[in-house]
């Protein structure tokens, strides 16, 4: 249930169950030549929608903006700094918190490392100032339990296998047919002013393997996973 | 056409036709008992992307918090801080800059005072800063332009006929029967630390009147009125 | 009475009756050939005096610079950025509620908009965080109340002339005699990097028709709308 | 000259001989039983006044708020923090070089350390990032200097006979009769929470002595001096 | 060669060289009950020295306090904030660059991932203002690639047998005996306010197996180590 | 005592014992041609260490960067913002606090101006905000009171025969021999974006008579000092 489809008393009611409130967090980001700009907002949100209806909760109205280096100079990716994407987390967080909300899994389809760490500064600072629980991660790390599994090869990474055959599953009409083969290249431990030249196609892994099919099961698998850790965590 | 559904090279070729960038501004904020909590996102989400198809525009994805000051303490309103609403809108709009964008038309379905002024602000400071030419309003105050040429009465606002109407008319399934009237009481020039008191209903106005038809009409209104200000204005 | 003029223990005996406090706050701002930079301190230090006397509240020094936009780039205009003009309210405010005020009246004589907005922030953060009462508004808005009816034209506003009359009536030596017509120009919703345009002359309306008896008559208005707003909202 | 009395093209007029633009920094802030809280803005003002004249200065309009640490917790001071202070003289001064002033007095009444630096930060920042002359300092230590020769004992100095001549020849009105001895108790290098401790009597010195023939000496001897300064350092 | 134990002059000359400049960052944090609060400190400060000489670079005075939070509530941990942190790493940096340095190796001790992103987010910003070439990386993960090898168990980690043997063999006055086994509790993906519930014994590994012959291999795998990567990456 | 050589829990038994800590506070910073840019870490690091074993003090991890003004253009000068030295000496004292402490001497080798009120204002907030006391203090200020009657010259100052004296006792070993005369030249109260033009030589003084011995006499008379200090003002 997203809680922007509710009117105020519906809200209200539902808040009074101590529900799970989900927030998804995407981007805006460039994908390779083959994956759209929000591919990063359509996994989240679906994920979050498939778990909201099996455990009964809440869905905040979705972030489709985050905090990208090695993608930053790529045409479509939309940028956030460390401490807009901070103090926007944390202010939603501690309005929710006012609303009586007590239980959080916040959700990020990037999952970049300074993007990660804004957010969960976030999460850390709502934690400690109020009486809440918060999970966070993103299920692009449950999805990269699976892809092994399922034969992805190692170095699939952003704009790959997983990311294709997830949004094949969720809005194939969005996937382009050209698919090349995308390489990371490591630069090491330096901090690079060009870090786009780590993707010199703007992806890394084997997007034409990417199947509908096995889209669907990483992305069940998200959900399933994301049940067991709620569980398992006591959320 | 929405940024999130392009590709990074398509994003790359639409960029390069000069086009105008339509940033749509939702909030989530309590409009008494009859409306979503995503009122003032469905509103200009609807007319981007009517108005982007006519113009051909790019939508970016829209943001669905914004700032409260009348309705933060009713149960569902989510509040971000006037700075924290400033830094994303001037992250994003700095962001579409580099990415070539120069043309901007910033819209925002919530009308409130300090929510418009930190808008404002980021986009004075982005049409300062760069080469770059920014129309923002919100589209509430084209709507009302129409309304008391339909009988709407004078002190319709926020949650009114008006906004039940065009709510009626975007996502019938999400408005409520229970529809009585909202008065708003003012209290002159004092700064108030609950100034939901302005409210006793949530909203003003008299959302009974409420049809489908008028907001039909009041939204292709906001659609054509945008068309005629950018032709005028010269975005 | 000033409460820079109160030695440490007259102070302290005039707060133990809990009085208002006056905030009168001007600006050095371009207002066309014919009038002081001053204009807007004047006109709200006048009123607050004459205000003072007759409601036994004490006047707190005056700040004379504010935050400017379509006069921004006018020549004589001294601009404090938004930040800087809610911290420097926010602290004047929070320091005279540690010495034991509660009733404040903060009265600005300019009434741009995000100067307004900064104010009324600040306002807002100390109503909340304290247990005070405050009304804040501008001088300008009252004497525009009457304007209509004793003749002055729509369009008067910036520089025209309700401010000239009541500069003549304040500090007759300062106005100017050339005193052509101004005009102000809009640009609808556009946010301009050279908002001046706006005003070609540097003000609106028609000071020559401006009088002395005129800017009395407003003057006064003034103070006795204020003294009922108080009563009646319970300041 | 007071630039708010000027009108926008005689503020352009003036601007254009390259005058020197006088800053006074007042303060609120309790002196002691005898002296008025606006002490320390009377006597700049002053001096700004009568040194404008002599050598055809600027003056802006005055500050009569400041940063106070000993005496933040008597009846009557009014305290900016640091960083509103900086940001305060900051937008200013920069707004200013806007205007085309490139040689600045800054002159403070009140002397305390931290105000002082986060006046000289600004002076600095200002001085660094345009091409301007900035001279900064307090009034009270050029007053000092001939006090000694006048018979002013050592411990003299906030609210003591120095201030207190001042005054009774700016504004023999204001200060009051009864003038006790007062002293400043040092507590080394301790950081106090309350370090109004330092000053049981609210002052120190002996008012008791003062007279307006010496403040009209003093008053007197701060503008030769200025204007002295201002010849050898080349302002 | 450490910075501040030259001249201005030999300082001068040196940086001439186009030297690496290495910044040792440290940190104060609880190691268990066997390892003393420097040990963060202790290990990149001899890495530095060592390197500097084989390599010719100059090194930094270090800094021996960072950001924690898993064992932020342990005696001992003095912590700063992530954004203290970044803006000391980018004064320190960019000042350095103003001197003339253009290649930098910062190491830390401490490798926390909100304290590394704060680090990186200040290298990136030098690194992308300025032409310069910035290595960032913890000599922990340097060493952490040999302890495989050596027999060093899976789980070893914070105050483990890396850690306590290359202390064994820097300062051995300074580690204790008593070496119980220390488990790390993983609590998934929950942010938790009571972090150091992670660690009950403190730290993870088995220290009673550290030995400093192990501690002198490990320190000097980490210089070799570096002195690759400056090569390799043409630092 | 160096809080850094110590376990958790040696920490957490000495802590127990309401022990002083001592913060020593450094500078990397132009000294003349004859004197290590450490030269205001060494003094305030050896005093630390000195006095601690004297009274049973905690010394916690030194800083060895300030603030600089005159200094600021010399080579080997490194720079911190006002902002990030009060930051950075808030959040370690407020992270001592939360340890247990609660009396600190914190203790800079550098004396700039604003470099005092940086890290005073870090000091009065603490004071203010925790039950703690704390003695702030240049160790300079100290060892000045002695010189005068060991003969040194009126205008010694910075890197000069007081400074240069001191580090031939403390660390003869990083002593230039070539030690010419160094003037101070005053440019009254003008702020200069140059200011380095006040030290032509880059210091202060005649550190050619400078010796050991007086070192070694003004480096106790400071340790003795504070010991006294410490007492009287009951630290």
């Amino acid at each position: 249930m997203r809680i922007e489809d509710l009117t105020r008393d519906e809200f209200s009611a539902a808040i009074n169950l101590d529900p799970i409130i989900i927030l998804p967090l995407g981007a805006t980001e460039a994908h390779g030549p083959h994956l759209p700009l929000g591919t990063d907002s359509l996994q989240p949100e679906w994920v979050a929608d498939q778990l909201a209806e099996r455990i009964g909760a809440l869905v905040a109205p979705p972030i489709r903006y985050g905090m990208h280096s090695s993608t930053r100079n790529m045409p479509g990716t939309i940028d956030l700094s460390f401490d807009t994407l901070y103090h926007l987390i944390s202010d939603i967080l501690e309005s929710l918190v006012r609303n009586g909300a007590k239980r959080f899994l916040v959700l990020s389809g990037h999952a970049g490392g300074s993007h990660m760490t804004a957010i969960k500064e976030a999460c850390r600072r709502t934690a400690t100032a109020y009486d809440s629980r918060i999970m966070f991660l993103s299920d692009y790390d449950l999805a990269a339990e699976l892809a092994p599994r399922r034969g992805v090869a190692p170095g699939d990474g952003h704009g790959g296998e997983v990311e294709t055959s997830r949004i094949m599953h969720i809005r194939p009409d969005l996937v382009g047919d050209d698919r090349p083969e995308g390489e990371f290249i490591s630069h090491g431990f330096m901090v690079l002013p060009d870090p786009e030249c780590c993707f010199p196609q703007g992806f890394a892994g084997e997007p034409a393997k990417a199947t509908a099919e096995l889209g669907e099961e990483l992305n069940w698998h998200v959900v399933k996973r994301l049940e067991e850790l709620i569980m398992r965590d006591g959320l």
